[in-house]
């Protein structure tokens, strides 16, 4: 952003090659670019990881949204992912905003995970929570710069995750609903650099995340239980203390057993179970939004 | 069957290794091996496509559920699924029923599939049908012995295909309806092994397969369209002519255009994009059952 005003956009969709929501919407921008014309801006498209979306598998070699660190970027790291990230910091060099689009197994919702603190980004959130009641906005445990996810290349944007849709699949109401936000995002800049910003509420509710609980596993590793079925698609929904966490094989409840209540979201998410997280633990919060 | 008795029953998960509902099954049935014991028959196990588990992929080199016709085994067919299939043949040469455990993307419910027409087949998924409202039985297009499934290794016994479940994803509840179902599998051999067979229905609603649909594609075989909105999670409801099926990418429903009322099964079930299949058609029948 050389200026107060954005001047390039990028929709990045496929960093996921499994997650077809945001597949399939680059490629109908790419179909019919006129969707995406605005007066005072540019916008591109950007399929990340092609290779997998072809593959219909999360990634190749490894996990291209945890490749933006500036370790990984500095190596010369072998793969397919590590080659594509280094691309990728190139083409999107010149771009003010990006928009990543992923899905997830989670009942996520119209989920806005912000890029960064910046100011303006909450404010565009707080925007795009007006406009459907499963908006909801959520904070990474360290939603900042040094955050190696592809949307940190710009501290503008956001990254869209919604759910809940198994993966290699598409929900076309989600879908509709993912392309209701871009279009939302595209009008929400185009006002601010008209001098015409659109109206944002003075608060708003924020999931912040504080932490990931793993499955309980045995010596070797193995799963030894499962998401209670009282909290399998309860993402956002108070977890009191004591309330059922986790189910065993053998039938026997493990329950929450944290001193405070937590907001649990990425409940049983499907490409989490190999970086061991069972859910992440929210705090709600109610976030004041700069006028 | 060497007489009349079951002398050998195998239960069989992670055909397909991101199924993880069966893979969890066959893990827990080889730690707590008293579960399956009865007094008048053995019980297997077999985690089928080990390697598949392991990648968390539905298979490696090919889907090992369509490896089993009698050209795929006559051949010294490569990659591991055809040497896999080869050594299953062998494992389970001497298995009167096999149950094979599968989950979709798509609302199955508990479908039951019988491996063959076999009455004894039809007897045991009426008994299974009054257990839970969701039990379904369904016929496929070619259910016989040349069926290419690993379930047609043997002419009695099932395929239990749960779901709505994600790939990759454990679904406590669903877990524990098959484990139910795989239990009342057992009982009802037992039952008739000892000659006091357990009662069923006269009659019991079946579906019968009739054919597949694929998605609308352009010529390059790039989705056009996907389910409708009003026709996901819909399976076995009726589609009558002129019921919305599919919603184009730019916004318009293409309805079903046949000239008979059907029962769609299997709707955007992720495994089936490839095979080029949206959905399966069925037709529901009432069945009668030899007492």
């Amino acid at each position: 952003m050389v200026s107060d005003s954005i001047e390039r956009v990028a929709i990045v969709g496929g960093t996921h090659g499994n997650e077809l929501t945001g597949v399939h919407l680059v490629k109908k921008f790419e179909r019919f670019p006129q969707l995406l014309h605005r007066e005072s801006f540019e916008c591109v498209t950007l399929l990340a990881n092609p290779q997998a979306v072809v593959a219909n598998r999360r990634y190749i070699d490894r996990d291209l949204n945890r490749s933006f660190d500036n370790a990984d970027l500095a190596n010369l790291a072998t793969g397919y992912e590590a080659r594509r990230a280094q691309e990728i910091v190139l083409e999107l060099a010149n771009v003010d905003l990006i928009i990543d689009l992923h899905s997830s197994t989670a009942q996520m919702g119209l989920t806005i995970l912000p890029s960064s603190r910046h100011p303006f980004n909450l404010k565009m959130a707080a925007y795009l929570s007006t406009l459907h009641p499963d908006v909801r906005i959520c904070y990474g445990i360290r939603c900042n710069a040094d955050d190696p996810m592809l949307r940190s290349l710009s501290p503008l944007g956001c990254t869209i995750e919604v759910g809940a849709i198994a993966q290699g699949v598409l929900n076309a109401d989600l879908l509709i609903k993912t392309e209701m936000l871009v279009q939302a995002i595209l009008n929400y800049v185009e006002a601010m650099n008209q001098g015409k910003p659109l109206p944002v509420p003075s608060s708003v509710t924020g999931y912040q995340a504080i932490g990931s609980v793993d499955y309980p596993r045995d010596a070797t590793g193995e799963l030894t239980a499962m998401i209670h079925p009282q909290l399998q698609f309860r993402d956002y929904q108070p977890l009191h203390p004591g309330d059922p966490m986790f189910l065993t094989f053998t039938g026997a409840t493990i329950p929450y057993q944290g001193a405070a209540t937590v907001f649990p979201i990425f409940i049983n998410e499907a490409a989490y179970y190999e970086k061991g997280i069972a859910m992440t633990f929210t705090d709600r919060q109610e976030l004041i939004v700069d006028s």
